[in-house]
């Protein structure tokens, strides 16, 4: 048997092993980036949320047009497949669906194009590593711009990072973890795969515009709630940000992780503040919940 | 010996089907679209300014911050080894640099990636059909704002098209030829794939800001010049754009198109205008120059 330990992909109906997944250099998906995505978390053997993350999938497929013919019940017995075939018990999930290669040769029209869905999966990725979790991570803000909702819908997740990648890159030079961005009117709205969130007093706040509707983001906010906060989606100018008790992000690639600087700004006395802690505990507890996980079967 | 007719590759020094080209399905390039290429046209058997070309794809390799690993007379020769075993007289050639994979297993910094430089080429793609450019072609104002410089810088050639597809689509689906996008300040900047011109009287003038610096755009200006016309480089306004006498588009996908509509708007009297015409004779009279041409030895 082939060993699928470092990961593996869907495609076609075929499970292969990472290194063989690749998709064409005129495919509409790279050269355009023309292709919507998304990322479930499996953590101990199950899938968390999968029936929100393929919700939102097909709403990202819908607003970009793309038709891939299959429904969601298939989508979700490929990926099902796919990682018990890996034995991966933790691992970063990610289905796609792309406009495809043009199979009108010279068209430039994107309607020419075999939109085609696949899935590929790899052992699990922390966007924060979980040592810098632990203490606290800090965040510089970019020098780029989010890019606007009128230009690229954040909502719909998309692989146009060029905003912040060389912001990215700019950070971890100045020596921060990782890089927050603004919009074109001062108000915070994300970070590379993570939305972020203020906290004043028991209020727990995120941005409400320019940025992923995570399913983290939404788990938090439903966290929030039961747990006796007050969860608010409103916007957060850059100022008002910088006078918050706590910050945290949050990420399907790894929960909750507590912010303790951005730019030169310590919060919460430069560790993990309380209320962060709190909300990074029950997230952990909340991806154990039966009603929210599917067990995946593993053959072996 | 392999039919390359349909096209070719290379791709870690050797020279490949097209169809069997393909890239990582986890490479930044692909996923975060940490990318950058560039378009040269062949045309009757030779590269028209490829070192114009090339000097830009290294400029946009710097910006990113990628390294290849190769000199632009290593990327030349590859190019034209390339072009020469599909026997291609006429083709649309890309040279590309991706960040590459990330060496690092679970890595999320851009740094840990192993970039690498891989080119490819088909046989010519018009960016507007002959036909449409031989009648003028239709735009319309998309919905959608062009990313604006300080989110992507659009003079580093990139493939973040989310806000050109969109508007593509709906202007296909209404009937239009292509679609030209506004800047967030009401300014016209450029379409999916050519720049944008309009014509006042003598005057040529093509938007400043929020575009690529074509190399056709420049071949346009300077042939301008040389023809007596008075070329400029300036905002315009979207107001004042529907006021031009003649509109035109350049690319490097097929020259010079004039353009006899936009949105509801009729130019030169739904013909092609006089200078564009001129100017698109001009051009291809210039590709033709033994100064500004690499002529491709072809084996056979």
């Amino acid at each position: 048997m082939t060993d699928l330990s470092r990961g593996a992909a869907w495609m076609g109906g075929q499970i292969i092993p990472i290194g063989d997944a690749k998709i064409g250099v005129s495919d509409w998906g790279l050269i355009h980036s023309d292709i919507t995505y998304d990322m479930v978390p499996v953590r101990e053997g199950a899938f968390f949320r999968l029936p929100d993350y393929l919700e939102r999938f097909h709403q990202s497929m819908e607003a970009l047009r793309l038709d891939v013919g299959m429904n969601g019940s298939e989508m979700q017995a490929a990926l099902h497949a796919m990682v018990a075939a890996t034995g991966l018990r933790d691992s970063y999930c990610c289905m796609v669906a792309s406009r495809g290669p043009c199979v009108v040769p010279g068209s430039r029209d994107p309607r020419d194009c075999a939109n085609h869905f696949y899935a590929w999966c790899v052992p699990f990725i922390h966007v924060i590593a979980p040592e810098v979790a632990q203490r606290g991570a800090t965040l510089q803000i970019g020098k780029t711009r989010r890019i606007p909702p009128d230009s690229v819908d954040p909502t719909v997740k998309n692989y146009h990072w060029g905003d912040f990648t060389i912001s990215l890159i700019e950070a971890k030079e100045s020596g921060f973890d990782n890089t927050l961005l603004l919009d074109h009117q001062g108000r915070v709205t994300e970070g590379p795969g993570f939305n972020i969130f203020a906290v004043f007093g028991d209020h727990v706040v995120t941005p409400e515009w320019g940025c992923l509707e995570g399913i983290t983001r939404r788990t938090v906010l439903e966290i929030a709630a039961v747990e006796g906060l007050i969860p608010e989606i409103r916007d957060i100018p850059a100022a008002k940000f910088m006078q918050a008790d706590e910050i945290f992000l949050s990420t399907s690639g790894g929960g909750i992780a507590p912010v303790i600087q951005v730019d030169d700004r310590v919060f919460s006395n430069g560790a993990p503040g309380q209320i962060s802690q709190r909300l990074a505990t029950a997230y952990l507890a909340w991806t154990r919940r039966e009603d929210l996980i599917e067990p995946i079967s593993y053959s072996a």
